[in-house]
């Protein structure tokens, strides 16, 4: 057996070690093959895991660090200022290779700041991208990036997120040449910014890449596509807006079922149902965005994750590394270096 | 009573007479300072209306027109080529002042080259944007613009832009100064691409916009702003993915529903709720977006729109006629272009 050693981010995201730790624990538990370092203050750690009725061992191995990068600090001034933090140390130890893979609920631009100082850049990749794993209505999944790594992105960007996001899911989801389509607002040729139409040209000439051609924004959910590729800016509106129309209607249902006597039976009866519905626009049950690009595998959880959300971002980066992806996206960028339209000078 | 003319593109979308006319026939009945102008076939329309045991009046006005701009036809060629389609006469009776505003449901592409080739943009405006209205939580409404009808927009177009929708908000809600926010991926001064830091130092200078920050995606429902002004490539993502979003929680709790017998029970039981869910996040219900900007008033209803739908846009180019939107904007923008910094040579 070999195990994946997953370095993680203890005092990261709103809750820090009341998370952290239970999710790690759980892990371990579901996990035969998981290493886990948690990284932060000894004492707090060391105590936590006490209230489990659980201590460090050689598959949970505490690695203390001294300081702790605030969810609201800038991310110049936490990696100038803290060299000793969880977030900074958990990184460290995927550069030395004492971990295949790290994971933080901490502060997103510190993270990718740090992470990218730390770590630099796969050769040939410019930029680091966030991807992350949606549900599609034909009960698939899609991923899409960049969501918001990135702004003022160029068409030689896009390419290279097509690239990796496309070896990303061909290893995660074993499709041999996922579907990857271009975020745009409409689908005629003629439609879209100047990056856009840019992009389309690389990616059409681009035999690394199989690309489907322009998909909109209403289309992204339903499964016509295993990866949508678009500027950080643009993506992250569309994963925030989804976000927040989830929320709206969440909150309509509840308001409607909660109006009188009548409703309120209905709702009861309906509860599995709206469970059902709830889970599935949850953003938790596809907690771990990945900061793609790196020379290293870096998973990021959302600040507000609970346990369950927590445990899914270890998941996402124990398979990552299982599946050995940084390794593929180097292969992958190699062929796309070698073509005579790799899009750099574009 | 002052009557409102507003010609109507009976022969565009992918109904044409059989929603129009319906829908015109509801409109003189409910509003009796309306007068309507039906562009299109004459035959055909007269036929329609004879479905209806309706007939031509001096309150509904036939104009024929010989041809039809298809819902593929490329924006050029129906530019060119059609010069008598209905989608055009209707334009051009709010050129020569014989109509107060028009409405059609005809090619998006094509209506927004016409209408610019036709009646020209307002004096310092220099390109036409779409703004639509969307419900928000607080049970109010947010207008966003642009919704696709520009690309690669500048810091001064987006500048007016909120002018723009500032004045209609205003006008349309009774609101004295409408709060105008900025759609971005974060709402610290330094996030954000070139195009959204530009325009907010534009924002904060004008004392023409009451300007209230950045706004993220996930909280253009919440009520926050009463204006959300973006690029028409990233407020085209906003828009569709809120309704991909909308349609897939509408599907899922459909199949949830519809799962066994006692599911279905439920479903019974919850109808009126599910109704109720399904008609606040029916874009039916704010149907007619605006291509604002212009001198005139052109109302887009979406190609796709039934009875109910046409009848609310017909209803919004009544409504804004008569509040003399155009004038509005007139006067606000001579103000803006008054100001030191109005941004034009951003």
């Amino acid at each position: 057996l070999k195990f994946i050693t997953i370095a993680v981010d203890a005092m990261g995201g709103d809750h820090g070690v009341s998370v952290v730790v239970p999710a790690a624990l759980r892990m371990l538990k579901e996990h035969a093959d998981v290493r886990l370092i948690l990284v932060g203050d000894q004492v707090v750690l060391q105590n936590k895991l006490k209230t489990y009725q659980a201590q460090a061992s050689d598959k949970l191995i505490i690695q203390h660090a001294s300081e702790c990068v605030a969810m609201d600090e800038s991310p110049a001034q936490a990696l100038r200022n803290k060299k000793d933090s969880s977030m900074r140390v958990s990184i460290n130890l995927v550069k030395t290779l004492a971990a295949d893979a790290c994971v933080s609920a901490g502060n997103t631009g510190a993270l990718m700041a740090t992470a990218r100082f730390v770590l630099k850049m796969l050769p040939g990749i410019d930029r680091p991208a966030i991807i992350s794993t949606f549900p599609t209505f034909s009960g698939g999944r899609m991923r899409m990036l960049d969501l918001g790594a990135n702004v003022d992105s160029t068409p030689a960007h896009l390419l290279q997120f097509s690239v990796m996001g496309s070896v990303l899911v061909s290893a995660m989801e074993d499709i041999p040449a996922p579907r990857v389509a271009l975020l745009n607002i409409g689908h005629e040729d003629i439609k879209g910014d100047e990056l856009v139409r840019g992009t389309a040209k690389l990616l059409a000439q681009s035999p690394v890449v199989n690309y489907i051609g322009y998909i909109e924004g209403d289309h992204i959910y339903r499964g016509d596509a295993d990866v949508v590729v678009c500027d950080g800016f643009v993506g992250n509106v569309a994963l925030k807006t989804t976000e927040g129309v989830a929320i709206f209607i969440k909150k309509l249902l509840q308001k409607e079922f909660s109006k009188n006597f009548l409703t309120k039976l209905a709702g009861l009866i309906s509860l599995p149902i709206l469970k059902a519905v709830s889970k599935f626009i949850n953003p938790d049950r596809y907690n771990g965005a990945t900061f793609i690009g790196l020379k290293g595998i870096v998973v990021k959880s959302h600040g507000g994750a609970n346990v369950d959300a927590f445990f899914r971002a270890l998941e996402e980066a124990r398979f990552q590394a299982k599946k050995n992806i940084q390794q593929l996206i180097s292969n992958k960028v190699e062929q796309l270096l070698l073509q005579p339209s790799s899009g750099k000078d574009s």
